[in-house]
Order: C-alpha cells, then sequence, then structure tokens
C-alpha cells in the first residue's frame, strides 16, 4: 500500500505546523541534502512542449530512496480558472523498486521553491539585507515573503505585478502578517532600494521584465520565472556583470536565465557553496544572481520532510495501487476468473 | 480531481470483461496508435539503476494526452514475497497539464506486452504457426498464452523454466483453459518443433536462454525478457540470421537484444511494418525477432483503453491531488491559516 498525502491532508498539515516553520525544516533538509549532492544520481527534468505549457518528470535518487515528481507550467490556464503550476509526486524504495508515498505537490512545491529561494539567499545576499522587491505577485509570491522573513530576517517588501488584481491579493494575504509592503509604480521603481530582488512572473517568453538599469552593486537576484527553454526574465546585460548560481547546470542551461548566455560561460553550482568548496558572495559590491529553475534533489527533499512528518501517524491513508498476488511469480491468480469467463463465453 | 483505478477496480474490470476480449481491445488500439506513431513526441525511458533493479519512466504524448509510466524491474524481488515488476499509470490533458487518471498498471502491464507481443507476432510469424515454446513461466506468461490464442489461434504449448514451480503454477492456472501443454525438459526441448519461441525469463544478466541451436528456419522469436542494459536472452548468432524488428530503436539498442550488436546493425521499427512503409516477414524460411522492451506509447494505448472503459460510469472513485484555489493566482489562501498561527505563536 501507498501513503496517499492528499490537498485536504498537505493543508492541514501546513496549517498546524505553521508555513515558516516548514520552511525552516526544509531549509535544514536542503542544508543536508545539497552537501551531499554527490550521492544523488541525477538527470536533467525530462520536458513534454506544448503549444499551451509544459508537463516536467523530475526524477532523482539517492540510492536507498527514490522520488520524482510531475509538474506543468500552462501560463494561460489562470484564465480557465486554472492553477499555472500544479505537481503531484512520489517517493519509492530503491531496494524493491515499490512506491511508498504519493503526495500533492503543488502547495509543496511553492514551499520547497520559497525555502530552496531563501536558502541561497542566505549564502548570496548581503548579511544586512533588508528590503526585498517582488517582480511577480502571482502565486509563489507570498511564499517567497514568508521564507525570506524566517531566513533572513527580511520583512519590507516592494511589490510589483502587471495585474493589479494579483498586488491586491498580495497585500491582502500579507499586510495582516506584519510586513511592510510598499506597491510600486512599475518594475524599476519596485527594485529601486531593493537588496534582494526576486523576479517571479509566469509568461512563457524572453521578457525583459527586469532590465539592467534596475539592478544596482551590491543586489542579489532571486531569478525564479526563467525556468523553460524560451521562458526568461532578465536583461541578459545583468547576467555579464554578476555572478550567477545555479542548482544543477546542466539543467540550468536548457531553462535558466542562462539559456541567454554561450554555453561555457561560468556558473557555480549551489551545493559547492554549501560545501565550502566555491565561494558565495565575497563582497558588498558584488550582484549575485540565482538562476532557479527548480531541481528534483529539492523535491526529493521535501518529500521526505513530509514522509517524516507522518512517521507514526497510523491515520495516513493508503492507496491499493500495488497489486500483490500470493505467489509473487503468480499474477495471473488475481484475475484468473477474467480468463475463465472468456473460455465460458467463447 | 483525478479519477483512480486502483487494483480492486482493474481486477474487477478484468474479470468482468475478459482477459481475452480485452487483448483483443488493446490490439486494436495499437494498430491505431503504431499507425500514427509519427505524431507521438517519443523518448526513451527514464532509468535509474541499482544494485537490485531499476526504476523507470515512460512520458509520451500525442499532442492532446500526455502519459507515463513508473514501472520497476527487480529480479530478487519474488524471494521475498514481492512482484518483480509493478507499475503504476497517469494520463494527463495537455492543454491545461493537469493529470485526469491515475491507474495501478501491474495488471494492466501484462496485459499490453502480451498484446503488444500478438499484435507483432499477426504480422512477423507465419500465418500457419499453431505451436509456441514458452521459455520462461513466470507472472506474464498465461497473459501471452491468452493473447497469441486470441490473436493468432496458438493452442499448443511447450513450456519450461528453471523454477519447477513456475511449471506448476502455469499449468495449473492454463490447462482448464483448453490449451494442450508439454512441458519440455529444457529450453531447447521447448523450443524444438514450434513456431513461435517467447522468452520471457527475469535474471537481470547477459544470459543466453535462447541458442542458436534451438532456432530453426520460419520460427518467430518473440523475445520479452531482454529489456535493460546488461540484460538479454538471446545468442547473438540467432540475431545475425534473423530479421529484427523492434519497438523504438533508439531505446531498443539500449535495452533489447540488439545491445549485443553494432549500433548499425539494420532493425526495422514496427510501425512501418503497420503502415505498410516496410515488409513484415516475405517467406516461410525466414527467421524473425521481435525485440520487444516494452514502449511507452504501448502504455499509453493501454491507459487509453482503460479510460474509455470508464465513460459514463460515475461510480469511478476520485484523487483530491490537484490544489485549487477559487482565484487561481492566489494558491496561498488555501494555507493562510497556516501563516496566520506562525504570526501568532512567534
Amino acid at each position: 500500500m501507498v501513503q496517499f498525502v492528499d490537498v485536504a491532508r498537505m493543508r492541514e498539515w501546513i496549517e498546524t505546523t505553521g508555513i515558516e516553520t516548514i520552511v525552516a525544516r526544509l531549509v535544514d533538509a536542503l542544508e543536508t541534502d545539497f552537501a551531499r549532492w554527490e550521492e544523488f544520481s541525477k538527470c536533467a527534468r525530462i520536458a513534454s512542449h506544448s503549444p499551451t505549457g509544459v508537463i516536467e518528470l523530475m526524477p532523482v535518487s539517492d540510492g536507498q530512496t527514490y522520488g520524482f515528481k510531475y509538474v506543468n507550467g500552462h501560463p494561460l490556464n489562470p484564465k480557465a480558472g486554472l492553477q499555472t503550476v500544479t505537481a503531484f509526486g512520489v517517493l519509492a524504495d530503491v531496494s524493491t523498486g515499490y512506491p511508498v508515498l504519493l503526495s500533492e505537490m503543488t502547495l509543496l512545491t511553492a514551499l520547497r521553491t520559497a525555502a530552496t529561494s531563501a536558502f541561497a539567499a542566505r549564502r548570496l545576499a548581503r548579511p544586512d539585507a533588508s528590503v526585498m522587491a517582488l517582480v511577480g505577485t502571482g502565486s509563489q509570491s507570498e511564499f517567497q515573503a514568508l521564507a525570506f522573513r524566517r531566513v533572513l530576517g527580511i520583512e519590507s517588501l516592494r511589490i510589483w505585478d502587471s495585474d493589479p488584481g494579483a498586488l491586491d491579493t498580495f497585500e491582502r494575504n500579507m499586510r495582516p502578517l506584519g510586513f511592510e509592503i510598499v506597491r510600486a509604480r512599475n518594475a524599476a521603481d519596485a527594485c529601486a532600494g531593493a537588496d534582494v530582488v526576486t523576479s517571479c512572473t509566469a509568461d512563457k517568453t524572453n521578457a525583459t521584465v527586469v532590465t539592467d538599469a534596475m539592478i544596482a552593486p551590491g543586489m542579489h537576484l532571486n531569478a525564479i520565472g526563467g525556468d523553460c527553454p524560451g521562458k526568461t526574465e532578465l536583461d541578459p546585460a545583468i547576467l555579464h556583470r554578476a555572478d550567477i548560481f545555479v542548482e544543477y547546470a546542466e539543467q540550468t542551461r536548457i531553462e535558466g536565465e542562462i539559456q541567454q548566455l554561450p554555453p561555457d560561460h561560468p556558473v557555480t553550482e549551489l551545493w559547492r557553496v554549501v560545501r565550502g568548496e566555491a565561494p558565495g558572495r565575497t563582497s558588498a559590491e558584488q550582484i549575485t544572481v540565482f538562476d532557479s529553475v527548480g531541481f528534483a534533489i529539492e523535491d526529493f527533499t521535501a518529500l521526505c520532510v513530509v514522509r517524516e512528518s507522518l512517521r507514526g501517524d497510523s491515520g495516513v491513508p493508503e492507496l491499493d495501487m500495488i497489486a500483490e498476488p500470493e505467489d509473487p511469480k503468480d499474477l495471473f491468480a488475481l484475475v484468473s476468473a477474467g480468463a475463465a469467463a472468456l473460455t465460458r463465453a467463447s
């Protein structure tokens, strides 16, 4: 039987545990997993593109546990009342190949993305960073704000979105939580005076949401929205004067902001910074970019945190997904009536 | 919500519809999908190997519907009372990226593999074929026998397995169904006089289960067990004097019997035979090999047949896997209590 975390159960876990507490747990778990990066067997995710979006599978294994996530990205979905991004994930036991957990991951992906952003920013943003610009205030934005408050102590936000409704929603959700929020007139206004710029827009185009002129020395760019071939947000001029950090270069060169750069442009994989093998931020003037596309290990980490939270809970629903004949070499026994039935009929 | 076909429901469908009826439906559906092969966006499956087995993801899309299967192969599993192969699959709507169906596929894979074998043999075996050797009588074998009876009218079987218990099980399951069964002394004895040789063993090694001397002119080899790097069953000498047919050459060159051959050894993709673009069997003396590894389109086809069978059935259980906020840009609304809770606590 496969443990099943449906949307209701995920919501209950998040609401009772608290978003910021879960973010903190995820950051701790990311710390552990990024430090053992080389133990994972990795590949770039497998994407199936269509005119309206993309469907991706993201598998990874640490030799003990295998995990994968199914995730889509369909920017036009909200016009039909649907989510741009939805996801579910599975953990399996490597030694037997049997799946052990199926979980909703639309909510969990929002949490893990925010946790990964904050996890990276702790090493890449200036230690005195106190103001974050949020360019794009869609479904991911509140999670980003809460993660940066928990991990970096940032409480002052400058927000911008081309959709005024998305700004209204963000303000309505976040003002009661004690953030200081400035509603900017445009993306440039949002970036002015920010220490961290989080760009998170959904259009599947090579957009220039953040231009070179908006970026000042010392800023850290948390670039989330450029995560697909043909989908970028940053002016390439920014990339040329910044130090660029990525999750898994092989995948980011296909999907990230650096798809705009030559394939040999130097980048640093974040796990090397975590292990102390490469420097993170080295000066207060440096511009750092976390060119984040989302990598399978982060989902693996998040699913393992969910699984850990279920330990000892006997009330977790289970799905009957695995056919289990009494004699494992006699699968036919499970459906033998289907052969006999036909023999009688014919 | 995602429709869910669990093991119990799959069993019920198979038992009430009949294995051979489902095989016939699958063969019709394979005919349609192989004839439109070029409409599918395809890739070799993504395998994660470990010392005890392999876990694979097999995605494919026809531009309207996306499907993938999760499947493992762990030859030592039966010693622990577990299945060698288990599987589940998902269909999704390409236009929105939303999953629509989750189904058990351990049983369904057995059916689709048998249907694909018979589908290929109808074009590659001699029209007068009446005797099949089954080398390896594990979980797949009964399904093969029923499919070949339904599609080719073969009722005479010569069986062999290194495990006498597996032979006992096969005989117990199949004798009541009207097959003429000869229990052979070894693999050579099983092949003697057979028109079709189905090899389906589980060991993850380069074995030579079927040697060159066992194979006579006019035979069709339905080679199922060689489906993984380092896992083959046929003496390569057979391959050198046979005409070889495959599902998707890119994947079969990695996983099939032809991994033993130079990468440019000529093979024919079966869909070209289906479309009349390449000949199947051309003479009674020819030796044909269907070097089958299992391809994603076959799983897609099978999942679509299952989905079709559910049409109009209002009793199909649904899983709450997709978080659906009222405002699609306000995912946070689903868990806002999780932010407020923490603010109060901190």
